[in-house]
């Protein structure tokens, strides 16, 4: 299974779209239409990057647009930017979700007493490659940390993608603090500080900031894969999510994306054009 | 006073050069033609920028070739990257050189038992502004660092470009300490790991692993600056090294370069195109 991305407007910029196509080229959406599993067994699951490693645009899921595609996030009518927090640069894995799941705002975990952030569950993929904004990839699940974000519960999967050359090597979170030193508390710490520079508070998370192994991580996973299932199906509140697609529902459903649709989506948006320059002031590092 | 580069060949690939040019237009070198001092007090330090913060490609100033350009090192026939160590990107600072400098190879320091590693003096610009090879810019020292590299003497300027927002409140390693909490320590970290990924032991430092002053960071740069003179005076060895130069010999120098011989130091040089990809591998992290 493979997808591809279409770039509209100017990197960026306020008007850049990543549009998600499938193999025969037709325009899907990456929240709905891309399978949650890239096997049968059910062990591997796809991810959708939205922040390459290193770098700072908030570049993220347009749940609330028709198709869904990426977009960066907007502050104040600017794009937005994640600080440097010392010692790091921009994003330390490649940022993204899983399709197919959402975090309900209505459903109160048990583990954190907090309701979902109305989003996909946010995964942190730790392999060697850096990969692009829109890319699709499949990742073996590692384990999860439960992030609290005012007062939201906002899981972060940890994953590697199935082709990093040490992929075999990492199963379990043990495996990560070995052959990674420093990397999951470098995790917590990214998380915990990361909004301070913008004048937010610090983040806090369950489990005594501890990370929990793959099979909890997959359950939550699958928790969330169901909360989608309801939404989808309108059985839970959409809550401004644009819930249409092409592949998920069938062709008489409310749901339903029609090719008109899909069109209309795209030629709303600028051609693409050329990338506006990053400001200097991004470059800045923030020790807090 | 003011500079520019004439970029030649590919950037990324063997072929690549920085040339430097004066106000007027004429060639210059790097290392022997920019004052060391920026103005008249002698306090305020020119620097030319090797490599930009959070960038690995190892430029630096070409010693031994006519004009010294900035080209990218070589190893095994392969422009040169350093590794990213663990939780670094790159260099984590703007890296360069002060220009009128010398560590002599034939003078054994007092304080580090070892002689000079042959180049200008190295600076870390600790500033806000991430810059480009081949700028030069005015520089407020703060401390020294004293880095032995396989029994060589190799000093580490701290230093902050006296543009920044904060350089007056940076005049002391303490001001550093305490306004960048974590960069000092993290400086005799990167230093002393930051070739163990290509299997190179660890590097060294005298006093204890810790930075000596600005007072102290003056006097080896003035050192460094008497060695250059004997250097440009051909009191002393020039080792391979290329001592023409367009500002500072008399006309009937040897080591004056004519008019002629930047003509055909350039002209050698492939015109400017295209810059090469940067290869995957040099994404990866290392954890040492």
């Amino acid at each position: 299974m493979s997808f591809a991305v279409e770039e509209r407007g100017n990197q960026n910029s306020l008007n850049y779209r990543l549009f998600f196509k499938n193999a025969e080229g037709k325009y899907i959406s990456p929240f709905h239409d891309i399978p949650i599993f890239a096997d049968e067994s059910q062990n591997i699951f796809h991810m959708v990057v939205e922040v390459p490693r290193w770098t700072n645009a908030k570049m993220e899921i347009a749940t609330k647009d028709l198709l869904n595609p990426i977009k960066q996030d907007v502050k104040k009518d600017k794009v937005r930017y994640v600080a440097n927090v010392f010692p790091h640069k921009g994003y330390i894995w490649n940022y993204g979700a899983i399709p197919q799941t959402w975090e309900d705002p209505a459903h109160k975990d048990t583990d954190t007493g907090c309701c979902g952030d109305n989003d996909p569950i946010d995964v942190c993929e730790i392999g060697c490659k850096v990969c692009s904004s829109g890319d699709v990839i499949k990742v073996k699940v590692l384990g999860i940390l439960a992030m609290i974000d005012e007062d939201e519960t906002d899981w972060k999967v940890i994953a590697i993608n199935v082709e990093d050359p040490e992929a075999k090597h990492l199963n379990t979170i043990a495996d990560v603090r070995r052959l990674k030193p420093g990397l999951l508390d470098a995790t917590v710490s990214w998380f915990r500080k990361y909004k301070l520079p913008d004048g937010k508070p610090e983040n806090r998370f369950a489990f005594n900031d501890e990370f929990k192994d793959k099979d909890f991580a997959i359950e939550v996973i699958n928790n969330t894969h169901n909360s989608w299932k309801d939404l989808i199906s309108q059985q839970a509140g959409a809550g401004g999510l644009n819930c249409k697609n092409t592949c998920v529902s069938s062709a008489d459903s409310p749901n339903r994306c029609t090719a008109e649709d899909a069109e209309a989506a795209v030629s709303q948006t600028c051609p693409c054009g050329k990338e506006e320059p990053i400001p200097s002031s991004v470059d800045e590092w923030f020790y807090v």
